[in-house]
């Protein structure tokens, strides 16, 4: 028998290095979920083979990001009309809707997310095909979908969520990739690894420089359009989930209307631009909060053309415009990370949070 | 001939006195809308007609507000699977998507906004049936769709919506009700008018003694939950615009999923409480936030009900509930039109916006 003395006790991590090794980490947990491409390939074909009228997406905080993503995904790669669905329509109202014609692709991390599961119980029972992407397959969200797919992301740490939201959006565009019989999807992932591993370096050094002027800003607007709000959405709950900024996400053309009155040189802007078709919209934006004088910051492999930025935090171009925002919404995860170092606080486990979040 | 001196020089407005004023008229407006029910009682049948799969609804600003209300508003009451559609995909990435079984509902206060506009033509183009909510069928946006309907608000001089979100509301209500056979819902809104008509005043006061505290907020969560989502959307949007504060609106749930980790006794939350299913998320939400030390401002005819509230201005309980939202955004709206004037900004003319939004 060992005596308790000599067992190695480990060290607790400090503050913020979970989350920052699980940012780091994101290249290896996408090639851990490409080795399931036959499983999305299998449930692509029976999505495509219900014909359905919709595709309904569900979600909570990261997740829900995912699902904004996931809209212009299967739009975009499959023609499916899909939306962000209503939880609350069904779980609360139990309003008499159609679930026949329609697939449910429900996002949890833990699997165990209340109201998802009993929402993919209800579409079920009115007809949906449901489909979960959860870390955890043998959960309770999987146990109560037809298909349950793995996000392979490993166990998560920090409460801040990073490489699932990653991991959800490949899973999303390789789904809706095989119901349209591409299956070029799952090595053009490949690539997005292997650039993802090449930036973050590059991308810890230069946020560093950026974070000190953030230290006393406490409201942020974090813009983007099309497959970039997704990004915008997600890094703005990183800002204010682990940096205690209150960052509100908005389309380049919500900005406009309402918003931009808000603004001053102390309430920064942060641009995703992506040289897609969305992107004279971003720059425009861009432009106007320039002319009222707030601070700019621009990300996104066309970071560079947004004129008079006052910080530019660029990745590499995507290899297929769809999956841009995997690239995207780094510079976003690491400033957050050297941010909440920055100002002290522990992105690993920010109060008053929790991993699984269990509230109705 | 008449010497120019003698000709009355209109005075011009005081800051705030549009806004006020609009507020205010309100209940005139609703009574004005309804005037035209047999409009879209015959506009409802057509929809019903088309036993549409998906009713798309678009939108940006407050008519997206509206439309986060409408997608409740035709789930409950006519039950057909209603989403906020995303505009980009169609309008900037010409996604291949099938508009044959959609009707469109598309809101805007001008009916001048582009991409809504263009839209319109595209899913008409794709087989839809279109109709317009506008305050002026003339328009291009009315000329775009097949039926336009008239929001009948009168001309909006502040450029902070108010009397338009409010006809768009009961606009979207008497359509779905319409859809659903249902004509009950006029008799209803013109009780919300009456009802509206007397809380006004005690609401002026008693916004006006709860203004001064919050002189130096500058950031602010708005929580509600189901139908009343869009009001707290709604009133997150006029403190920012008006009152330069970033509000950012949050379902009750997604606070608990990362948010809730910023707050603080100077980062308020404001929830709104109504006597539906979704009552309970919301109580739940409030009390976490009454834990971490938040201040708390509840509103809603359940306002009563949110226990610790360091503030509290309730509303009328609405004749149904799918109305309590056209009653429980009037305590935001007159809090902003106070809290603007407290700060000496002026909410009929924000700094950087105006009233049509041509940007694309």
């Amino acid at each position: 028998m060992t005596s308790p003395s000599s067992v190695p006790v480990p060290e607790p991590p400090k503050p913020g290095e979970l989350f920052l090794a699980e940012i780091r980490e994101q290249p290896e947990a996408l090639l851990r979920l490409i080795e399931y491409v036959a499983e999305f390939e299998v449930a692509g074909r029976e999505l495509a083979k219900r014909a359905p009228s919709v595709v309904r997406l569900i979600g909570h905080g990261s997740s829900d990001n995912a699902a904004v993503y996931g809209v212009y995904a299967f739009g975009l790669l499959s023609g499916l009309t899909t939306f962000r669905d209503s939880m609350s329509l069904t779980v609360y109202y139990e309003a008499p809707l159609d679930f026949s014609g329609s697939v449910i692709v429900a996002l949890s991390q833990s699997g165990k997310t209340p109201d998802v599961v009993e929402y993919v119980r209800r579409a079920r029972k009115g007809g949906a095909l449901a489909i979960a992407l959860t870390n955890d397959p043998g959960s309770e969200l999987g146990a109560a979908a037809e298909i349950a797919l793995p996000l392979a992301a490993g166990p998560e740490r920090a409460v801040a969520a990073t490489k699932t939201y990653l991991n959800q959006l490949a899973g999303l565009a390789l789904l809706a990739g095989a119901t349209a019989g591409q299956s070029v999807v799952g090595e053009q992932i490949r690539r997005v690894a292997e650039l993802l591993a090449e930036a973050v370096e590059p991308l810890e050094r230069a946020v560093a420089r950026v974070t000190i002027p953030f230290a006393y800003v406490g409201r942020m607007f974090v813009i983007g359009r099309g497959l970039e709000f997704a990004t915008a959405r997600e890094i703005a709950l990183k800002l204010t989930e682990t940096c205690q900024i209150a960052a509100e996400p908005l389309t380049a053309t919500a900005l406009a209307h309402g918003p931009m009155a808000a603004l001053d040189p102390l309430f920064p802007v942060w641009a995703i631009a992506s040289p897609d078709e969305t992107l004279p919209a971003v720059l425009d934006a861009a432009r106007t909060v320039r002319k009222v004088g707030g601070t700019l910051v621009a990300s996104g492999s066309a970071a560079s053309q947004v004129a008079g930025a006052d910080y530019v935090l660029p990745v590499p171009e995507a290899p297929a415009s769809v999956l841009a925002p995997l690239l995207s919404v780094l510079p976003g995860q690491l400033f957050s990370a050297a941010l909440a170092q920055a100002k002290g606080l522990d992105p690993d486990q920010p109060r008053g949070l929790s991993k699984v979040t269990l509230a109705p």
